[in-house]
């Protein structure tokens, strides 16, 4: 049978980079190319505890339907916390509970974009939201990324260049994939052009709370006075992402048109999830939970980096994150990553090659990104030792 | 602020029964307006038993990342089933694991629709669906339903008569919100048509296993020799709605273009949703837990039944479904049921206007439709009671 599919899905291919990241399941294989959290990461017991609570407490509840907009409490101990911990969220503001922050993004991306409407993404950025703009034939303008985040002189460049900019995609906090971090000078210019073009941010920022190293920097949701920011939270990375459980905090109008969008998605994300999210907001120590947090990635961390620091030809550059899950190296005189990348898994040492988070992915990067909370120590040692040893 | 919202939103509006569906979280209200499985029918029991054992038995798992398509072992346990007990399922056919039979509709309408496509549904039909299809800018065209489904030769006219028709979307079991069940004929008739004619089946059948009287029916599906049928099934009606787990099975090229549009959308369904679901499959008596819900449903849509035919005015007429949740009343001579449905529920019972579940809601409806399975015998009993003094 032929069948006749959606013109949106012309510009959502296989990725190029499939051929090596089906080697990431085979178990001889070193992987440095997941995003997933560190195991021990997961609070397994006490997410068992927290299930078996939420079932004896009121199993109904866990069972029945819900609203769409997310169980009640839940929302509002997030908006508390979002509150006192971030300094966001004004009285236009509403939260929105999502399935994962990646449901936040589509569904921002469904209410936000027609077919040839642009947005503004740093460059290289997060697949994930890449594919989720694409799915609605965008236009995508990109803008570079520095080591303080995204280039604001050719940012301003585009959004006079570009009269229709819906919003401006943006991950401030340990950049997926390049783990650099936003400077609170960038923030502020960023919020401020926003304003001056008239468009919204998109303000991703699922590891924030993954810092190991350095300050707490504003969100630029923090400097939101409009209503111009959609601010994306997630449990993934401080819970679990088994659970799918984020957030969109956002104005009330936009929170609205993405509470109708989600009905049509999925009616509601799962409550035996937000129950425990709710459970473990309500009845734990959350700053000790994230202390826990970034003692064992600030430790894996700083062990891939020494170890790169030790063994890696001098000629590989290399970012030193704040926090997050990667660093990301970049080979010499644009030389192109992937050649490399599968000289890598041939030794059994997987990375994704950078081409994978380009807008435009045949142009090519020589660019690699590394995780470091997936792989054991044992395995980032020997992993590093590998790579060290790939000619180029 | 203003916001330029996509134009796909144009026509999601907010629906004129909300004023009446508002009531129905008043406790003092007899709610017959929701569409909920029986709180007795939710083994609260059996899950949170189940939930304890997934957790144990391999929380990380429970926990961590897994694959966009669904849990393997919980996709190769459905096929089999489907196999098995609805005789469907061919080699060119797939499964995918759905955040509810929900996300299986929209992401299929995600997959094939570009604005201004056609979409052939039942009118009335479930609201849901088509908000969803709404979503993409879809034109629609609608058939009437009949005491034994969908008016074929109608159907057969619109085919003719519109010919970019991507798919036509069907509840065949129990229809929402009919309660009408399409017969073998139809079904066989449908399916040629759709051959005929070159056009898909969406077919939804949440209900399906909820039979209390009669004998089964083959799904379409059961008859689909050419990978022309999207078939969605659901475990929020037998086993919770709240672990929103729903599945596609369809042809391997349709269940590829879902998963690259599931995978923007959502990553994957929560792992502790589908491990629960995996072990209520594999270590339960499917058919003994079926048979305990068909009890529960059979004697909740007689007393029902009973009491409408006892105490409703002549003049209304209503239809005696077979299975499901629902039974469809319409009131004489064309009247407006919505003047009607506002009486009820100032009367403190909730019903829902017909006119919710057409294509186009200002048309008007003289029908409404009453749920069995979320109240009470007592609520019942007397919501009958108080409806059926109702002057019209």
């Amino acid at each position: 049978m032929n069948f006749n599919f959606s013109k949106r899905l012309d510009n959502l291919h296989a990725s190029a980079i499939r051929e090596i990241l089906k080697f990431t399941t085979d178990p001889t294989v070193i992987s440095f190319a997941a995003g997933s959290p560190a195991t021990e990461a997961l609070s397994a017991e006490m997410i068992t505890d927290l299930s078996k609570k939420v079932m004896e407490k009121d199993p109904i509840l866990a069972l029945q339907y819900n609203i769409t907009e997310g169980y009640t409490p839940l929302r509002e101990k997030i908006i508390s916390m979002m509150n006192t911990r971030y300094n966001q969220g004004k009285d236009f503001d509403r939260l929105a509970i999502t399935s994962g922050a990646q449901q936040a993004i589509e569904l921002t991306a469904k209410i936000l974009l027609d077919k040839n409407d642009t947005v503004i993404c740093e460059n290289p950025s997060f697949l994930g939201s890449l594919n989720a703009f694409k799915s609605y034939e965008t236009k995508f303008v990109s803008v570079d990324i520095e080591d303080d985040g995204i280039n604001v002189e050719m940012l301003e460049k585009k959004l006079i260049q570009n009269k229709n900019v819906k919003f401006i995609y943006l991950i401030p906090n340990f950049q997926n994939p390049t783990g650099v971090t936003m400077s609170y000078e960038k923030r502020k210019k960023v919020y401020e052009l926003a304003c001056k073009y008239d468009t919204l941010i998109l303000e991703d920022n699922p590891y924030g709370d993954l810092r190991f190293d350095g300050d707490d920097i504003p969100t630029i949701k923090s400097l939101d006075t409009e209503g111009r920011v959609i601010y994306c939270g997630s449990f993934s990375k401080v819970l679990a992402p088994g659970l799918r459980v984020g957030f969109a905090l956002a104005h009330e109008k936009i929170i609205d048109k993405i509470t109708v969008c989600k009905q049509c998605a999925d009616v509601h994300t799962p409550m035996l999830s937000q129950l425990i999210c709710y459970e473990f907001l309500t009845n734990n120590d959350f700053d000790a939970h994230i202390e826990k947090l970034r003692k064992i990635y600030k430790q894996k961390a700083h062990l891939m980096l020494s170890e790169i620091e030790k063994k890696f030809d001098k000629r590989i550059k290399y970012t030193v994150p704040e926090g997050g899950l990667f660093i990301w190296c970049t080979l010499p005189d644009g030389m192109n990553s992937m050649e490399f990348c599968k000289k890598c898994v041939d030794e059994k040492v997987a990375t994704v090659p950078g081409s994978a988070f380009l807008i435009d992915e045949s142009t090519g990067s020589s660019s690699f990104r590394m995780n470091f909370s997936t792989p054991s120590d044992e395995q980032i040692i020997k992993g590093i030792d590998i790579i060290s040893k790939i000619q180029f």
